[in-house]
């Protein structure tokens, strides 16, 4: 795993140079849909990533939120975000990040989270614990989701797609907790679950780039990820669901109060 | 302008400094209500800033958010939030600021909100433009409500009360936009949309001290204040909405959409 850590770190802060020289500079933007911008830069990131990992790791695989896939012979595989926060990034609204995991037989056994403009760089190995440049975080404490901060986010794509309407739940949920925060970034708000900043997280229609890296990062600083219903979240599931572990349970049932879906 | 200008920054950067020292202990916390968090650190901070403008200018009000009424003989005074953003800051979710306006015969002339985390220090005075760091800033150029993004907040205290309830404007506005954030910290948000980073911001419930600077920032950086009904934004209004000025219409007409308030 200390191969795949090293080549993960160069990459991402390799790609985080791109990300910044490029915040500082005008973007010539494309859109991809109404609202899903995609610039140059998110490319060139991504480019650059790849670029790093095929060189030291001809035969995996690599699913990459540009590129698509990049199929290799083995069960090898990693999945990349080269600029999660896009919307954030086009109007230097200062929340984004790179997300890169690594699964092996479909299991997720690193994820590392860079945030260019701290300089944070999110890490877990699975049953190694997570941390925040190299020193080890862990969830939050709150015992009880009415002392609870929440962070969500709402799908940029398909809004219009009742299976992917969050309002009926923020609404839900944002009557039983003390606040709920949106920065726009899913990967950097299961980091921030994962370091105790906020005691939860749930979004619809995230893609596995989103998670793949934050939701392992989750679970080794001692939270609990999970589907809507509870049971263990796939990066294909529908609906993820983050939290300190303590409040999953609270967050689940409102969740479930919510009628119509 | 340039004596309450130097105390307003030495106020800020001292009471920055104890707010950044809390962030990094333990913090005993004592309740307002259910969800209006206050901290030890917040009165010391609110009482560090009184210090040092009573210590120079002892015949000017104060209006603190801690503190309440500080009355002096003449129409001099002061607005100050000591920590606005303090579910944040104690929950350690990184958005929190100080905000310090003052004004003379009702009208504000000077306005100050400093991020300690990010060192960041938003300036205006009246007629002489907004400033980050000494160096200008303006507002973004983005010419339509759907290619915008915008930032809101809930209000913490009577969250029940239905003249404060913000979620069938957040409803409304959600559909019309590409993405609306909340940080927790109106004053920030304010000077987020002053820099740019978002194109516009609405709350309702807010109280001075969460206003005074900020809007005289947003207004000194090309950008428009108003009420709901698109008049002049009175500290005491019970909404303000802040934008670009291009889209300020198009937010008012969305607002004014939603029925049964």
């Amino acid at each position: 795993m200390q191969s795949v850590r090293r080549v993960a770190r160069e990459a991402a802060l390799s790609a985080g140079n791109i990300l910044l020289e490029g915040y500082s500079r005008e973007i010539k933007i494309s859109y991809k849909g109404t609202i899903d911008l995609v610039t140059e830069i998110d490319w060139a990131s991504e480019k650059e990533i790849v670029r790093l990992i095929r060189s030291r790791f001809p035969e995996h695989s690599i699913l990459g939120e540009e590129g698509g896939v990049l199929a290799g012979p083995g069960t090898e595989r990693w999945i990349i975000d080269p600029l999660d926060g896009t919307t954030n990034y086009t109007h230097h609204f200062p929340f984004f990040c790179i997300s890169i995991g690594f699964e092996s037989e479909g299991e997720v056994l690193y994820g590392l989270v860079f945030d260019p403009l701290r300089q944070q760089i999110f890490e877990a190995v699975k049953e190694e614990g997570a941390m925040l440049n190299e020193r080890r975080i862990s969830v939050s404490r709150s015992p009880r989701l009415s002392q609870s901060l929440l962070v969500t986010g709402f799908s940029s794509s398909k809004p219009e797609d009742p299976e992917r309407d969050n309002l009926p739940f923020f609404n839900q949920l944002s009557r039983k907790v003390q606040g709920i925060r949106r920065t726009g970034s899913a990967a950097l708000d299961l980091c921030y679950v994962a370091m105790g900043a906020v005691d939860g997280f749930w979004e619809i229609g995230l893609a596995p780039w989103d998670t793949a890296a934050g939701s392992l990062i989750v679970r080794e600083a001692g939270g609990r990820t999970s589907d809507r219903k509870n049971a263990r979240h796939e990066l294909t599931s529908p609906m993820i669901v983050a939290s300190n572990g303590i409040i999953h349970d609270e967050i689940i049932d409102v969740l479930n109060s919510v009628s119509g879906l």
